[in-house]
């Protein structure tokens, strides 16, 4: 078997940190990653990708530049490609993105928040 | 905006039965589906994609030829392209599957049990 059952709850419990998405399992050339988010992250785009978005917990904010989107427990919203966001969380966020392995967190925007895809161990 | 957000549990109350996997988003050429599960499925393999099943409620078994997998909330269990399965679950599971689109859900089995993907009302 490719890969065992992966429990996302304790999956989050090995991720130390805001902004360190670790992968927790591929599809073909997807992958499904867990990330704590809490801050402000950059403006970015992904001019290649849509990019999904999971709250698992907390309450996650995702500006755009036409107005905010507010996402709750088991809230599922798709950044289409190419579009301007940014996310923030007031408390610790925990959610599950979804997009294609290579992906860059950071997209277009770079900087020191760009954080290469971590394994669980 | 390309679709807003939507929120997982809202979107199964709103399947009527088992068996009819319902689209919620799209990420590019893939689908995160819902689906509710009970009873025997078939045994069948996708020749052209892993297949992911992420439950959220119940207990979901899914046979395979080497021994079964046994799922429970917010597992991930993702079976490999070509790898005969068979879902299987006593009382009613909720689970999200992610797929390309196109993926049928009984593979190379086809029967009575193959259903279009349903778009939510």
């Amino acid at each position: 078997m490719a890969e065992n059952v992966r429990n996302v709850l304790d999956a989050f419990d090995k991720i130390p940190a805001p902004w360190q998405p670790h992968r927790l399992v591929s599809v073909n050339d997807y992958e499904v990653k867990l990330a704590k988010i809490q801050g402000e992250f950059v403006w970015h785009a992904h001019h290649e990708t849509d990019e999904l978005f999971m709250v698992i917990d907390g309450e996650l904010t995702i500006e755009l530049r036409d107005g905010d989107v507010v996402l709750g427990p088991m809230d599922v919203f798709v950044v289409p490609k190419g579009v301007e966001h940014r996310p923030r969380a007031e408390g610790e966020v925990r959610a599950i993105l979804i997009e294609p392995a290579g992906t860059v967190n950071t997209g277009d925007a770079g900087g020191e928040l760009t954080a290469e895809v971590r394994e669980f161990s």
